[in-house]
Formats: C-alpha cells, structure tokens, sequence
C-alpha cells in the first residue's frame, strides 16, 4: 500500500470531489477509483458518495477498511446498500458506464427501481480529480520513471546479433523485479526490423540482425504508480528512409513539447503532432495520462469527446510515431509532468 | 501465439459452436473469446456468428488475422459492421452481459435500432465449448502446472527464518519468468502465520518466524495455458488446532476427489465439501475451471445459476479451506481433469 495514503489525504481528495457532485449519489465500483479513494486495495466493493459517504466491503476486508478510511464502511451485501440508500438517496443514483458491466448495471437498475430511485450514466466525476497529482503521487511516478530509465539501460546492453525479442522483454522483465518493480505496467513492445510497423506488437521470435530499427516500449509499477516510455533506436546502416522518419518523429516531438503548458488545449497539441507528421497515416493518438493506471484521463487527442486543457500538475505521455508497413516504425514517448510555464520530463532527453 | 491454433482447429471449434447458436447473431468482443475462436491475439476485435461468420479487425490486425482465420476477415468500422450485419442478420443481436461494458452495450443497442433488430443478453454459448479441453490443450496445461510445480519446489527453499513474504513471491516470480513461463496468471498469495486466515490476501512485509502455518497460492501462463495451485505447509511446532483444521481440510479434499468422474454433478461436490467443514463458515466456492484464463467457467459451486454435470476432459480446480481469524487458515487446491471414471491430478499428491 502506498504509505502517503493517510486519513487526512483521502479527506482532501473527497474535499476536491464533492464539489463536483450534485446531491445525489455516485456510485464507485472500480478497482483503482476504491483504491484512490479509500486507500485500500479491494478486490470488490462499493462506494457511495453524495453528502453522505458509505463505503461497503466484503467482510475479509471490513478491519483494515475501518482502519484507514475515515468514513463509516459496513459489510457489503445488497441488503446494506439498499437500507443505506432509502435513508440517504434524494433521487437519482448515477455510474460510470465504460467501468461496469452491462450485468452489474442491470443488478443497480433492478435495487433503484425497488426503493424507487432513479439510475443514469454520467462522466466519472473523479478523473478530473485524479489527473491533477499531489506531490506525493509525483514523486512515486518520477521513481517509477527511474527505474523504468534503469531498465531501458539494461536492454541496451542485450542488443547484439542473434537475440530475440522475446528474450530481451523477458531480461527487461526480471531485471526490473530484481530492481524493486511490484510488476511491467504492460506487456513490454520490442519489436526489431519491419515489426517496429505494428504499433500494438508485442514480442516473438525474431532474431536480432544488423541493420536494424529497434522500437522499444515499456512500463513498469513501482509502489503502486506506472511509467511508460518508447525509444526507437536505428543500428547499424539503415534504410536512409528510416532516418528521414525518425527525424520527422524527433521534430514532432520536440514541437509538441515546446507548446506544453498549463492552459494549453489538448487537441491543440495532438493536431499539431497531426500536422506535422501529416505525409503519413496516423494510427494512434498523441498520448494519455498516467498514474495508478498506465493509461488513465485525459487521452490526449483530436478525437477526445470534450476539449480538455492542460492543468498544472497533470502527468501525460507524449508519444507521436510514423509507421511504414514492411520498412519499420519510429514512436518516441515521455512522460511529462506539466507546469504554469512549461513542463519536466522524467525522462532524459533524446539525444 | 499457440501453434496447434491451425485453421483446422479454428473450423473444429466453430463447428461445435454454431449448434449452439440461433440462426440471429451472437456478438463476441472479449479478448480470450477471440483469441479462442479467431487465433490471434487482438486487442479490439468484433466476432460475429450466426449462419455465417464475418470478423471485424483494426487494420494492423488485418494482416495476421487474414492468414490464420478460415473466415472473412474484415477492416474494423461500425459502418462495416452495419453494412455485414444489414445482409446477414435475421431479427435478433445477443451478447454477454457480463463481458461487454454498460457502454459498450448502448453502442450496440443503438447500431441495433438504426437497422431495425433488437438486441438482447444472452448466456454466453462459447463458456460450454471452452470448458471441454481437447487433448492439445490438455498438454498446455499440464506442461504449465510442471512449470507451477518446479517453481513450489523452488520456494519450498526459500522458507527460511527472516525472509519475508514479498520476497518470496518476487523470488517465485523470477524463477518461473527465467524457467520459460510468460506471466504469472494471478499475483502470488504468500501469507504467513495469520495471514493465511484471510482467502485473499496478497504478499506482505511480514518476516516468516517458526512455527509458522504458510498458505502458497500460485499459478503461472504458460504456452498461454494457466495453472494454479495451493498449498499449505506447517513448519515447526504449530498451534494443534491448526493440525486439526489441516487434516479436516485434507479430509475434505480427498472425499470430494473420491467423487470425481464424468456425470456428477457440480453443485453435489461443493456441497459435499460444506458438509464435510461445516463446523466451519464457508467463505468460498469449492473451485473453478481453469484454461486460457486462470477463472474460467464453470464455477464449482452451489450458488451456480445452473447445475452442470462434470464432463470428461472438463479441467477444474479443487480447493476447499478453513479460516481461523487471528490463528491461520488452510487451503488445498489441485488442478484436475475429468475423466470417464475418474480424474487427473496435475499436481504430485498432497502427503
């Protein structure tokens, strides 16, 4: 458990959430939004907010609850909830519609409909809360992002004729264990010569020949925060087309960077990585944000469904990338944490 | 990826599904699902089966997909669904309401409306051809719980005074990655003392002092195939009441294997193991098939929505347990496969 978690900082993150909630109830049912929230990692439980707050658990876990939350938590049963909810429910019971099941909702709407409560989808009202990191969460990200550069040192040490892509991910894997990493935040991409073209490759069989692109992307969680980067790396004499798009990668990337900063308009920055790589299909969006999940609000995209805009303290990948099918791809990726002027990055510079 | 996943045994599967299927359309979107019936790992994919079969990939998986898939293969768009499922669906759309999103489902409810078909959940047709392991996916497993077995083994070295849980599971974790295996299927559950009486917990800080009760839940992919196993060990001169609940626990475990053969009924075995601990609350269900995922279909349990009948080559887990709060708790749990008369155990039997 992350040991900045103490009662008076889950009452700050409350404090940042009610205001952002009517007085009806959400409902949170998400591993990592209960863990946010409440500190404690449950593999099952609800939590109710409005004016009131309730937390409900499997009983396993009713002790440790009770002894880092400072709300009331009760052992979870649709009976509990329901009891709770005839004395604090107003009117409408709201979810989050991309985090639970179409079968979880039937159980909410069947329990409202019974105690006469209305039930809609509405945006999770706690990922404006948790883009914006406190220091703590900084500071375990910027860790993470070490360890993660300490590895990405360690494969470059691997890269020599004849070895594969698996068994790179796999010392990268085991290295990071040895280093201290709870786990990879997502199944490392290696991915050498023409394989670099796919970008959601993982890893296979392919050997190591000079020349060669190298396309590396990896992640790992350390004390429960993730970090996520990508290095292409061109060894060896290659194809002069390889170098060209690499090139247009670096500059894209290094535009972007130079519009980075608080107030600055998220499709903003993604057309202008659009823009500037323009000659090429794009198949992925310019990045996302990153914290307990590798990939958390705000995505960082054209295609986003509100127009978000930087926020001081918010931590984002920045990762434009150019494939070409049987040649090779190029993706460059950071993780930058914005600022009122600027940014950091936790990553050294490309060269 | 599996290599028996021929185009042979892609046909050999659809062919024991489609008896299953109406002649309206079931909508298959989840990962294993689809990598099941398509045999490619996608991480976004739209498989849709009635009389005919059309599946709908991103266009990086358009490639891969087209050379494994004996079926037409198709650029993922809700305009290309639209258009396929225009021609070939009758009336109705089903799907899984426990694999698809809230979100998702008003996706597809409002694709449904715009061409006039409705659209309703359906139990999944795909959990009963996937419970029933062909003789190939039989030697995946086994070959995975040699691996799970090695790393038990492993750490039955490392019990030493002082060592800590979380050192133990991450020395576990390494061990496997370097013996070949791809992930591990589930976070180890390494608990000393009384941390074993809680069925969920984790690995902590906790420092294994003699005597000790040491609960190990662990499980490995391998060849993509999951194995999981547990076993507890009392090491030293333990509380005789832990000695009490053990024997009780393995007691329990060898009734139900006794029982064990094609035609019995689920719902019998896990009550047969209440009865058998009855003096004892139950906190969970007697086991769980097992396969690609570590959780699969069918749940071994009374609370099951349906009584299913043991089917040969049907591979489930058996793993009834005692939990003493503040004392300890004893799990057993093997990996078997039904058979005619009998079972399999993957796993060395328990002293």
């Amino acid at each position: 458990m992350t040991d900045f978690l103490t009662k008076e900082v889950l009452k700050q993150r409350l404090a940042h959430l009610t205001p952002l909630l009517s007085d009806n109830i959400y409902i949170f049912e998400e591993y990592y939004d209960l863990y946010y929230l409440t500190g404690v990692k449950l593999s099952r439980g609800t939590l109710l907010i409005g004016l009131q707050i309730a937390l409900f658990v499997d009983p396993r876990y009713e002790e440790i609850a009770k002894k880092k939350c400072p709300w009331p938590v009760y052992s979870l049963s649709e009976e509990a909830i329901k009891n709770w909810l005839q004395e604090h429910a107003e009117k409408t019971l709201y979810f989050d519609g991309a985090k639970i099941s179409y079968e979880r909702y039937l159980f909410w709407q069947k329990l409202a409909l019974s105690i006469n409560l209305q039930i809609t989808p509405e945006v999770n009202p706690l990922q404006a809360i948790r883009m914006i990191k406190s220091d703590e969460e900084l500071h375990a990200l910027k860790e993470s992002a070490d360890l993660l550069m300490r590895g990405f040192t360690y494969i470059k040490t691997l890269l020599k004729e004849g070895v594969t892509e698996i068994q790179v991910s796999k010392a990268f894997e085991i290295f990071c264990l040895e280093q201290g990493a709870q786990k990879l935040s997502f199944e490392p991409i290696i991915a050498f010569g023409e394989n670099s073209a796919m970008p959601h490759y993982r890893s296979g069989l392919k050997q190591l020949k000079f020349p060669s692109v190298v396309l590396i992307d990896i992640g790992v969680t350390f004390n429960d925060y993730a970090s996520d980067m990508t290095r292409t790396l061109l060894l060896g004499d290659v194809d002069p087309k390889l170098l060209e798009i690499y090139q247009l990668v670096k500059h894209t990337h290094k535009e972007v960077l130079k519009h980075v900063k608080s107030g600055v308009s998220i499709k903003f920055l993604d057309q202008l990585a659009r823009d500037s790589i323009q000659s090429y299909p794009i198949l992925h969006s310019l990045g996302h944000g990153i914290g307990l999940e590798v990939h958390e609000y705000p995505r960082i995209s054209v295609q986003a469904s509100q127009d978000l805009l930087l926020q001081k303290n918010m931590v984002i990948t920045i990762e434009p990338g150019i494939y070409v099918p049987a040649l090779g791809g190029v993706r460059l990726e950071d993780t930058i944490v914005v600022q009122e002027d600027g940014f950091e990055n936790f990553y050294s510079k490309l060269d």
